[in-house]
């Protein structure tokens, strides 16, 4: 299909780094994409995620299809319309979400069956229905309707969820190719939780049925971290190396490290913004958690190796006052923050990349986010 | 005392357009401030006030002094560095908060007695200790405490206060006089409810005892909007015009006219920022409701007339929609351009006046305000 021109322009182990471009639209890898669940990073606006360097962002299918609606956005305009937003934009196909947050799922050979966690509207999701309302919503890159597994879960049943999943992959690829003309991209994506084994023939399957990308999904959900330690090192080399590789929903600092270290190109996770809303920030040395009372008369910045608007003008007492006021603006800040941090850390991973350092930066990144931070006397800061 | 530079450069009738510095800091007149309660305008960033064209703002002694506390924000370097605000900034003095929402309050000729509505700490504000308040807090502009009183009340209750407000004025005067050096500005507060005798008398004594500016107070404290009329504009003229005239808490777009054209020079209300949180924005046509259900299909800008980045980039269906999701989003978009739309207001006021077209400005602006809307036939707007 090819409608993703992908260039890997420095490698160093499995690592890589490169340039994507879909439908016009440009991105670095490797690439950390904020999520804009309903159409929206929370707290943040188009301006404010471009001047975090933001180039691609993902929103969530099955959210929107509840509201406000696959027609409704394609009237609108389509997603980048719609959102305000011209840089690249990823949805993801729902599968996750109807483990996670829908009521009373069915699935079965035809797709999953389910009610609305927001009004019990009953639902039906297929491969084949997925990708129509990807076609509605627009985006540069749609994802197929897997099926991954809540864990602890019997092996057989690992097994018969991924041998589905390849079945609904085919379906979803015939369909995509029938009625998308649009230059969307389509991903397939591997599941089989922590069975390496299975892991290894869903990447062989559905890594030659024709995708643009490929992704390693069914993390997250269950599983030790451990467990997805090892299935990301050991299952992402095996990837046709040709393709863009996004890992979905990892992670920590730490986590996106080691993915970029065994050669992924394309995250994504709530936590920065998620983490805004908390309280807490990621910076260069670990997590500062601003509803602690002793940042209340903190004259630092939030990280003073942080070039973002947020470190640049306001100090953690300020901030502190704002989470303990309830104040909107604490989030904003923070968020803010959190998604350049984010950016600052995968353009620096593929900075080492080019430098043949991949190893050395993640082992510097860890050491620095374990130290004490000064201005949190009374509750040091890690890395979860 | 003269430590505000006010440069009355336009008239039209009583009303005027100027230039203020204080502390080098330099706004244009008329002025409207954005209230930031709690040391922040909700959900606005100081670089979105700027993006806005905002040259000052307001925040709260009363909840400043209940969180994080004057000497916390004096150790932080003031306001202007606590809040990371460059902008003029100007503090009231409490008095209004008390009689709003304070516990408990006993008044008496030393000040007000209360109860904190956060915590239940006993607190007594005097006019010395609110000066001292304003010191630590170090704003450009601060205000005298004063003693509004809830309407309907008796008018010999009005009088007492206002005669109280007059000996608190001195005493509050005499302390900044021997204490705050730092180039400081204090403004006195002319109370006497609906009653323009008591008013005259305020204006009189309070406009010769050296201010260096002037406030319309005890209004929206349960007067009719008629009441509001009349005192704003029987009393406003009658101010010592070489003093800026600063027009308490008031209000709509029509009501902040009405006192442009009576001679007022500055103004805060938080009904712009209020009114974002709750999905309703001012617009050239009237305010618009965004959690009416049949904006959701509707591709209008917010305001076709408006300049600000919301207004550019989004469409009303759109914005209903992160109100329908509850995403921040919603009232941050709302909150930048309601915002905006009362700097342009005021703007746009100074330069009708500029051009002795000030009562053609007000009537063409309230004309416009109630067209209906074609994009909200569910539910026109209006002004309220």
């Amino acid at each position: 299909m090819a409608t993703i021109d992908f260039r890997i322009e420095a490698r160093d182990g499995n690592a890589r780094a490169g340039l994507a471009t879909v439908r016009g639209r440009t991105f670095q890898t490797p690439a950390f994409m904020p999520v804009g669940t309903a159409g929206s990073v929370k707290a943040l606006a188009p301006g404010d995620l471009d001047r975090a360097g933001v180039q691609i962002l993902l929103a969530n299918t099955y959210h929107l299809r509840l509201r406000p609606g696959p027609e409704r956005i394609r009237a609108l305009g389509g997603l980048h319309r719609f959102m305000g937003w011209e840089g690249a934009i990823l949805t993801d196909s729902g599968g996750y979400q109807v483990l996670s947050q829908a009521a009373r799922v069915r699935i079965d050979e035809e797709g999953a069956a389910f009610r609305s966690h927001l009004d019990g509207e009953p639902i039906l999701l297929t491969p084949e229905e997925v990708i129509r309302i990807q076609e509605a919503l627009d985006p540069d890159i749609a994802m197929v309707l897997d099926q991954p597994v809540a864990l602890p879960a019997a092996a057989r049943d690992i097994a018969a969820a991924a041998e589905r999943t390849i079945r609904w992959a085919e379906r979803a690829l015939a369909c995509h190719r029938a009625r998308v003309h649009s230059g969307q991209a389509l991903f397939g994506i591997v599941q089989g939780a922590a069975d390496l084994e299975t892991r290894a023939r869903q990447v062989e399957v559905l890594g030659s049925m024709g995708f643009d990308g490929l992704a390693l999904g069914g993390l997250a959900v269950g599983e030790s971290r451990e467990e997805t330690a090892a299935t990301v090192s050991q299952v992402l080399p095996r990837f046709p190396p040709q393709l863009l590789r996004y890992v979905m929903g990892i992670g920590y600092p730490e986590d996106l490290l080691l993915a970029i270290e065994s050669g992924g190109d394309l995250f994504d996770c709530v936590l920065p913004t998620r983490h805004a809303r908390t309280g807490q920030a990621f910076t260069s040395r670990g997590v500062v958690r601003l509803r602690h009372a002793a940042l209340r008369d903190s004259r630092e910045p939030l990280d003073a190796a942080c070039d973002c608007e947020t470190c640049a003008r306001f100090e953690r007492g300020y901030l502190a006052h704002l989470y303990r006021c309830d104040e909107m603006l604490g989030p904003i800040l923070v968020a803010r923050h959190n998604v350049r941090f984010y950016q600052r850390l995968v353009r620096a991973a593929g900075e080492a990349v080019r430098r043949g350092a991949s190893a050395a930066f993640r082992a510097e990144f860890l050491g620095a986010c374990q130290e004490e931070s000064p201005g949190d006397a009374g509750g040091a800061p890690t890395c979860e």
